[in-house]
């Protein structure tokens, strides 16, 4: 057989020099695309064959509709005019460390599968656990430890099935609690691990849970014959940014035997700033924490940090050891198998991305490129305070504002669409409780103090 | 703030390439490496310091670190002398796609987030069921399905959940089925998904699920007062690629109202030749299938698809819509929210490699990578049977051969330990029943007959 169909090592250097270029391109450019692609559902489709090529293409033609059919349906996220969602970061080492693991190509689901790609990850999510100020019990070498999974979303759905497991009781017995501002993937993974029972608790004013509320519920939980077993609380909610009482919630939590989850997805980031921890103090008593670097600390999806304060009941739900994943190292107990803390086997080497960024940003860099979103958010929030026609309607501790027009949901719902529409930035339109508000979430890695001046602007001119 | 932090376009052009090379060198001397690191536990970690920097470091102590400390740490998946476990297929135009990827940095949770990331999934998993010869029922067009996800794993999950849903009855009441030859992933996405009863099947001579033994345990559980529920059906098993009856057993699961799913992670790849289709004949009465093109379709990991005969159920077990992710288009109905098809919300432009693969290789391409890699296997097999020192243990039909050492157990427990300490080559010793076994997979992306031929020649010597 000839390996002519194989992309010779010259033939990918020269392409691969390319397409570095090509993301250099991009990156530099960025800010001459509309943010929001302006396709029609349909669209990139169509203008896509049918079927797959018979014989094989050139890489010109590859590149070529990538710029012309590709691009145009690309919405761009890593834009500095992206105020929507939450940041999805991405940086050039975690770009490079991306590369350098797509190109090791190495499964790392067992120690012995490639030890760097285990070793590496215990070592950076260790140092996660000093640099973001979380209990050092969390650590590896304490009853902890730290593991890289892909989203927050997979990080709940572990929490939820270890605390199903330790509760021991029929699932339809078991009870699990959130406030009514926690992200939807707790009420998905609620409903594959298959719990009947989730309350959604009231939260007060500031959108952060109601601690009255969830007593009641638990104590009428409790008279109905249930069984409290698993209580998320939010550092930063999604619509908001709110943040939940953890201490208390927590031991509410202790005092009923129950899983305390901590999901600090967006704002988990900010904690590499000792200024924003006592939003969070209180982790010493709570079972598991999850945070996406891949949000808000320059490494590109995927990339989340799954913490528990006890990996024992951890492996206990996820082990499982059939006889081709047997081998000397593992049975020695001197290792970790990661793919014992969460649900699939396979595992790409994510450590990798995470060390090249943290080893080019240290520690210091990334502090500086927080709490200049932090400062850019607050300098929003109070030119949106300072002006009538716009009120705010949430706290804002992180880099997150969410403001309605004082005219009401209409006029909120048009300078969304207006801003959305206008090609130059993207906002999110949501709703808090009947009210229209616009979330501006300042986090993309290139987002400056001009960029959020021309949002300012635009934001007057449009209200 | 200055922006002297960030990496700049010119710096990232220039990391870029040198980081290109730093792959394509790797991968032009990968047969100079051991095939599986030689690192004792704990060897990487100590080389490395116990907290994070707290200033930036200059890119080539990232570099000089990648290649003095993690490198001898790697185990290399890539190598053409790697027979152990199933391939983990790379190839130049899945690596310049998964940088593609990386640089757009897009979250392709909904359409609304970057269209195109929806519209090219749907077109490529489209295009693969024309390739495959899967049921055309199973297009976006038809009443199915298809969804790029991380692994196996992950569909398997979604099809416990998704059955379960279906069977609207208590999950304690529920039961599963699959062969004793069944991989993993299935006990562990049962116990995830919440399900007590879980039946091992036995198999037949062939390691292939014995159809009266499932039979039988279908009429037990029901005269017992459980409901059938779920049963796996595997083409080409973990341990040695064992064909379990499709059709057979799906006539079994649509009488018994039961939900028929196929674990062709492996052998799905195979499919694009029309030759190995009689393996899988039945598909048209399956509720679910799952392959992996990251295994053996020159796709680099993460690159799982996820197919069903009927989306309905799935998005009904699958769907939560929160305020933040409402959007025009999706309340349209007229486009896909792929987060509605597994169970993270975020995720990556996983369908760019694979539409680069699919066009470089072309579908010739690709039948001539599988059918050579088939074409070795059978070769081999061959040489072992014709020596009485060998014998095979199971069929082959695909690229894997089982054998053992006709001297027993530990003859074959020690020529496997001395293959593998010898640096030169990586297989996978395993046990069948009570025999020692050892699994040689051929089909890394640039094993040619040639690195076959050194295996035979290592195997002949050590034996």
């Amino acid at each position: 057989m000839s390996y002519d169909l194989h992309m010779s090592p010259d033939d990918f250097r020269r392409r691969g020099h390319q397409m570095v270029d090509w993301v250099a391109d991009y990156l530099e450019n960025i800010e001459q695309y509309p943010v929001i692609s302006q396709v029609k559902p349909g669209e990139v489709r169509a203008a896509l064959p049918a079927a797959a090529p018979e014989g094989p293409e050139p890489f010109e033609t590859v590149l070529r509709d990538l710029d012309e059919i590709i691009m145009p349906g690309i919405t761009h996220w890593q834009s500095p005019h992206w105020y929507a969602y939450f940041p999805a970061n991405s940086s050039g080492p975690s770009l490079l460390g991306e590369l350098a693991a797509a190109g090791l190509g190495v499964q790392g689901m067992l120690w012995a599968t490639s030890p760097a790609a285990t070793e590496l990850e215990t070592v950076v999510v260790d140092w996660m656990v000093d640099l973001l100020g979380l209990p050092t019990e969390w650590k590896t070498t304490g009853r902890g430890g730290g593991v890289i999974q892909m989203s927050a979303s997979d990080s709940t759905l572990v929490a939820l099935v270890t605390a199903r497991e330790q509760a021991a009781a029929p699932t339809d017995t078991l009870v699990v609690y959130a406030s009514d501002q926690t992200h939807s993937s707790l009420e998905k993974g609620a409903r594959i691990a298959g719990f009947s029972h989730v309350r959604s608790i009231r939260t007060d004013a500031q959108f952060a849970l109601d601690l009255a509320a969830l007593q009641q519920a638990i104590t009428a939980d409790r008279d109905a014959g249930l069984i409290p077993a698993f209580v998320a609380v939010t550092v930063g909610t999604t619509a908001t940014t709110a943040v939940d009482p953890v201490r208390q919630t927590a031991t509410i939590a202790t005092r009923e035997g129950m899983w305390c989850h901590v999901d600090a997805a967006y704002a988990g980031s900010a904690m590499i700033c000792p200024e924003f921890r006592h939003h969070q103090d209180g982790l010493d008593l709570v079972d598991s924490y999850t945070f996406n670097p891949h949000k808000w600390m320059l490494t590109n999806f995927d990339c989340n940090l799954y913490y528990v304060a006890d990996r024992r009941p951890l492996l206990d739900a996820m082990s499982i050891l059939p006889p081709y994943l047997r081998n000397e190292a593992t049975l020695s107990g001197d290792v970790i198998d990661y793919r014992d803390w969460h649900v699939p086997l396979g595992r790409r080497f994510r450590s990798l991305k995470l060390w090249f960024v943290l080893r080019h940003y240290g520690a210091e860099g990334i502090r500086r490129f927080i709490r200049e979103h932090v400062r850019l958010a607050q300098d929003l929030a109070g030119r949106l305070e300072a002006d009538d026609r716009f009120e705010l309607v949430a706290p804002h501790p992180f880099g997150l504002v969410v403001f309605r027009h004082t005219d009401g949901n209409e006029a909120t719902a048009q300078l969304a669409k207006h801003l959305n529409s206008s090609g130059r930035v993207a906002v999110t339109p949501t709703m808090l409780g009947d009210a229209t508000a616009i979330r501006v979430s300042i986090g993309s890695t290139r987002t400056t103090a001009d960029h959020v001046d021309q949002l300012w602007s635009m934001i007057g001119e449009l209200a």
